[in-house]
């Protein structure tokens, strides 16, 4: 993890709870600053801006946020504009709704947005994104692949990501659509990478520290490929299944936790206080 | 593994190639002892014993085996005749067909047929099973559970297997339903069980010495929990999702191979050889 960084992140795998328990749209609130947050909804990822922007500013509106904006971002000249990285600038949170997360890193990457979107995450501002949001995230984040499939070579397309999550790769929707395949072969090309797979309404709070605690009525699942003694990756033609040996998966669901600087699960045990427990990671 | 015995086991993940390539079903007639096996088919998991039964007959007859026999067991009294327990004793390969698993357990368990693939087993018959065949081969099997779901307190049936293969559960069309999440489940129970998660189109192909070798098109995934260090299931309420720590996860391809005694994986890399090649493990 970068030493410097003073942000949040929320990581989200998709298809959160917006009109029940709202946990983790609750939190993000929480975590932003409560009913005085100034939440700036990022909707670059989707081709319907106005329907997902006028959704999120309903569902925070109901949380009692009282400044809700939504920055829609078509294309690069919109992301280059001073105004809008000002916006970001000004925000407590920055939150990216799901579409295709390759709109997101091939509109924003090396925009004044983006820079923006850095320097206050390093300044302390909450990023959280959803799905595609979530996606972006990585450094080298998944762009496609297959479902429930086993893991293959070249079935996988990747490509760099906003890079605010070091040192892992973040995937989405993740149990519910049999991606476990598709994050294998990701880790395989570099087990240094963490595989962190995010089922949907559920997320990772990832703090400045480098741990990350769970929040949702999923699982998050982490392939950490670090002693992998063996693959094949590199012999196979395409589409052949991979070998890949020693993997460590760790099942973690709400209120467990996992520090990534040294690669462990954490046990917090006490879900009673999951919304407001951050200091007992 | 239970020295005593000098059965093999080809235990297929269901869907396994019928008219191309037919590797799996070619290593079965192989290992059965070629065009002299006699290969008896037994279709008890499905209701549909007639079309299924008379499928592989054809298939076994177009990869040249001369005597194949279809048993067609209904019910608990039909598995109590001598003729048919007879029947398996004289065979060279015993093929279970895909259909429900509990069919399989619920109507030969204790019966004359159930001691005579036990006891012919261990005399050194071939046992072959597909789907719910595969399945069955578990001391405890799985019978039902979630796809494409994160392990989850309560929500995967187990019954009692027929008890073939000790000390692993197997899960079958494995990648292909996203069955991670009930495998997990399982070995959750009880970390000492090896949990064998096996693709569509491929087999694996435990030997007497307590070593499988993978074929087939697909990949095996190995899933040992015992290492695990932390699990909630004893503490959680039902449909739940768990927390699991520390498993150590191996996806295996055609020629690879694991052996169950020390839980390690068998590098092979001459995957030329795979099709007859079984001294090399």
């Amino acid at each position: 993890m970068n030493n410097k960084v003073k942000g949040n992140l929320i990581i989200i795998g998709g298809a959160e709870d917006k009109y029940g328990d709202r946990r983790i749209l609750k939190e993000t609130v929480l975590l932003s600053g409560g009913n005085d947050s100034i939440i700036l909804i990022i909707t670059v990822a989707t081709e319907y801006q106005k329907e997902v922007g006028n959704e999120y500013i309903d569902i925070f509106d109901q949380l009692g946020v009282k400044d809700v904006k939504v920055l829609n971002i078509n294309d690069r000249q919109d992301a280059n504009k001073q105004k809008y990285a000002d916006a970001i600038y000004n925000a407590s949170c920055v939150f990216f709704t799901g579409g295709d997360q390759l709109r997101i890193s091939s509109i924003l990457g090396g925009t004044l947005a983006d820079e923006a979107l850095l320097r206050a995450y390093e300044d302390g501002l909450l990023i959280a994104g959803t799905s595609a949001g979530a996606s972006a995230m990585s450094q080298t984040m998944i762009v496609s692949g297959e479902d429930d499939d086993s893991p293959r070579k070249c079935t996988l397309k990747m490509a760099p990501g906003l890079g605010l999550l070091k040192g892992a790769v973040i995937d989405q929707h993740f149990a519910q659509r049999g991606r476990i395949g598709r994050l294998l072969s990701a880790i395989a090309q570099n087990p240094y990478m963490l595989g962190i797979g995010i089922d949907e309404d559920t997320a990772i709070h990832v703090m400045p520290n480098g741990c990350f605690r769970v929040i949702g009525s999923g699982a998050v699942t982490v392939l950490d490929g670090i002693h992998i003694d063996y693959t094949n990756v590199s012999e196979l033609k395409p589409d052949q299944p991979l070998a890949l040996t020693n993997i460590t998966l760790h099942i973690l669901p709400a209120s467990y936790g996992f520090d990534m600087n040294i690669r462990q699960p954490l046990l917090t045990y006490d879900t009673k206080q999951e919304e407001t427990s951050i200091a007992h990671l």
